[in-house]
């Protein structure tokens, strides 16, 4: 990456710059940047400069700043600054802002915004965060269908800068319902007095504000849109959702589906505090346990044939811990594919089977070494051939239980990722034990 | 969603269409959609109905066609509708679609590309997959500053079609090299005589054509931005990246890092065939055969021990799969924080020692569990002493495995989701077993 500013070009700049030249910087250099540049100064030359910006650059330095640290970023200025701050800012990422408050810092965030923000932010508040009524933004450009291009256009120099990506404007009747779009292109390539009705496209895809934001992510991922249209159930547009949303929907859908897998919160975050790590933890930690007790008793029920043949202890952990490793693979590449909506209706049966396949050839495979170096180690080749067909039951079973758990889950509308490593581990090391043990019992008097 | 029109209602619209009708159905559903409802119509009707759309429809749903299936779709037409449908596509896409070919195939294709395209298709086949250079489409709008907005719009009313998401224009000199960008915004926003060089912003942010696609998805992120030029060495712009691109980025970096963590080749789809299943997963079963064992070795070396008292074969399992289980947790969570930037050099010290402090009260919590446990069950004070130390120190271990196995990873520049989930169950394996045995074997006077 080639950006003409070096960072520490920019430090310096910032704290030798004149109102005049702090302006221009702040219209060339991308916010973030200017954030970054501003951390890293020391706190009274910090505020000193954020004071000499323009209102309009501390709403956009506002957004990038991280939610939880945007109170502390606000608590610098005056009060009237603060509501100006405030106005500059979008409706959707003052909700992000105050949703991090305590009920009394809420209270005075929210007297400081003007009538028409205060109503837009208090009707975001009423919508679930991870619905599409919690994440879109208000700031959208809606116009009427009469309208000519010219008109339009005085209309967008007057306007345009509150709307977030103004590069479509959503058309609508007297109702506010939503009729159609128009793309910002359309308009400046066609002429003057051409009216907004012929450019409409008015199969218009929209969300409903009660969408879930894991099927947001999903269409526009299919239709490769940079923004969308947000509905009621009338019809009424109520909002906008654009690419960047969903960027972030996508992290922490992710996030969620690696951290549920590994039994972590989804939620957790890597720099919380110990206390929020516990709790993430130890629940899925005693979950565990009681499949790892179900396992040990399993292993406790042969505790005769063990005493005889202590070599079992040793060889039964690889027959578990290779099974659960297959399993693993399985689940993972089945509950990635749902995520991503690539395991289907039509190719169900042939990924079954392909991981059935999968589980016995690399079963005889793995199988076939532990087996030759059982023989090899104690010189039984009874003991080989227990140890050889276990690990190859236990692989096919563990490929099957990986491929089956998490598309159950999901006909159970259960999130695969949830559950889905505690049943296949348990599976596979109670499986692996019994299968390894009851065999050894079974062939005793030969194995001795 | 709401679309306004439903799946049944396009299928029935296309096959019923005359001419015309199709080409207002192409005009407003999306492509997507229409790819779907022909999908699902029998060969005869499919064939007869894209025949009858117009080119530049064609080319759209040429570039919705999953990559595999593109040479078929292509040779329903004839070679002259071939050559007509290739022109719509964009570079990008027709270097996908060539990369999925034989070297017969691939000839086959590019002798029906015009001059142009062919040039622009061949320098960009020279780029490796994952660098800007094989990501970017030469379709980008490029002018020079000394225009002025009215000519700047004559030439996008030309022009502006064969672009990608022209939402900004890139400014050039006379050697092509980039000077800065414009908004379409700032365009429609500015009267008819304004020269490009008063609205442009100079301090443009490029991606150079070697740039990884995980640094590029990066930056992306963190600038919010929908699109950015592409320049060589010279600082020449040569193409541009747009923001579905990186959706498509962010999932494959994901999937494989999923994958990686799970021990399954990074690129294995899910419904791939059964020999690329068993030579992606395969050679890791056998890497974690090796661990297993050496596993193994250290029960074995404890034998006699294991002989005295049979009940360790049982409880040994659960002192390893706990160690296991909270390691995994331990390196999810931090494996994620890296690929999301969210691990920096400030908190690293905090986090470690979050970690360290986790597998302690995690450690105490399940091992006085597992203590009472033991001593219930086998009605021995010290047996359960044993297991609640071994437990304890087991996941103090994983937990700081856990993070430092993919911290050093990173710092030895390999890829942390790659190997940390071998070493990381080495490592509580051994050390579970071998702690537990050795205290165990220590006290074996007492607990006999």
């Amino acid at each position: 990456m080639k950006d003409d500013l070096t960072k520490e070009e920019l430090n310096d700049l910032l704290l030798h710059a004149t109102d005049q030249e702090l302006q221009e910087i702040s219209e060339y250099a991308h916010p973030v940047d200017i954030l970054e540049a501003i951390h890293h100064l020391d706190e009274d030359d910090a505020k000193n400069i954020l004071n000499r910006f323009p209102d309009e650059v501390l709403g956009r330095l506002m957004e990038e700043e991280e939610d939880e640290d945007r109170y502390e970023f606000l608590k610098q200025f005056s009060k009237d600054r603060q509501k100006e701050i405030l106005e500059e800012m979008s409706t959707d990422e003052i909700v992000d802002f105050v949703s991090t408050l305590t009920d009394e810092q809420e209270q005075e965030v929210l007297a400081h915004l003007n009538t028409e923000d205060l109503h837009d932010v208090q009707e975001l508040m009423q919508y679930e965060p991870d619905t599409a009524g919690g994440i879109m933004t208000t700031e959208f450009i809606s116009i009427r269908e009469n309208k000519t291009i010219l008109r339009t256009l005085e209309y967008l120099q007057e306007n345009g800068n509150d709307a977030e990506m103004a590069f479509y404007l959503y058309v609508i009747d007297k109702q506010n319902h939503l009729k159609g779009v128009v793309s910002v292109r359309d308009i400046i390539t066609h002429k003057f007095d051409v009216t907004i009705a012929e450019l409409t496209n008015p199969n218009v895809i929209s969300l409903n504000v009660n969408d879930d934001q894991e099927e947001i992510a999903k269409i526009f991922d299919k239709y490769d849109y940079i923004m969308l249209p947000v509905v009621d159930d009338d019809n009424v547009i109520k909002g906008i959702i654009t690419i960047d949303d969903v960027i972030d929907i996508i992290k922490e859908e992710t996030t969620e589906d690696m951290h549920l897998l590994a039994g972590v919160d989804s939620d957790e975050k890597v720099d919380g505090s110990l206390r929020e790590s516990i709790r993430s933890r130890l629940p899925w930690l005693c979950i565990n346990l009681i499949t790892c007790i179900l396992a040990a008793a399993v292993v406790n029920s042969y505790s005769s044939t063990i005493s005889t043949i202590v070599a079992l202890a040793a060889i039964n952990p690889i027959i578990a811990g290779m099974g659960g490793n297959a399993g693993t693979q399985s689940m993972t590449v089945v509950v990635r594919a749902i995520a991503l909506n690539e395991l289907t209706g039509e190719n169900a049966r042939k990924v079954f089977f392909k991981e059935l396949g999968t589980g016995m050839i690399c079963g005889m495979t793995i199988g076939l070494i532990v087996g030759i170096g059982c023989f090899i180690v104690y010189g039984n080749g009874y003991l080989g051939f227990v140890s050889a067909l276990s690990m190859l039951l236990n692989l096919i079973i563990a490929t099957s239980v990986g491929y089956l758990v998490p598309v159950i889950l999901t006909k159970l509308k259960v999130d695969p990722a949830l559950a889905s490593s505690i049943f296949v581990t348990t599976f596979t090391d109670c499986f692996g034990f019994f299968v390894f043990l009851s065999t050894a019992t079974l062939l005793l008097p030969y194995i001795v």
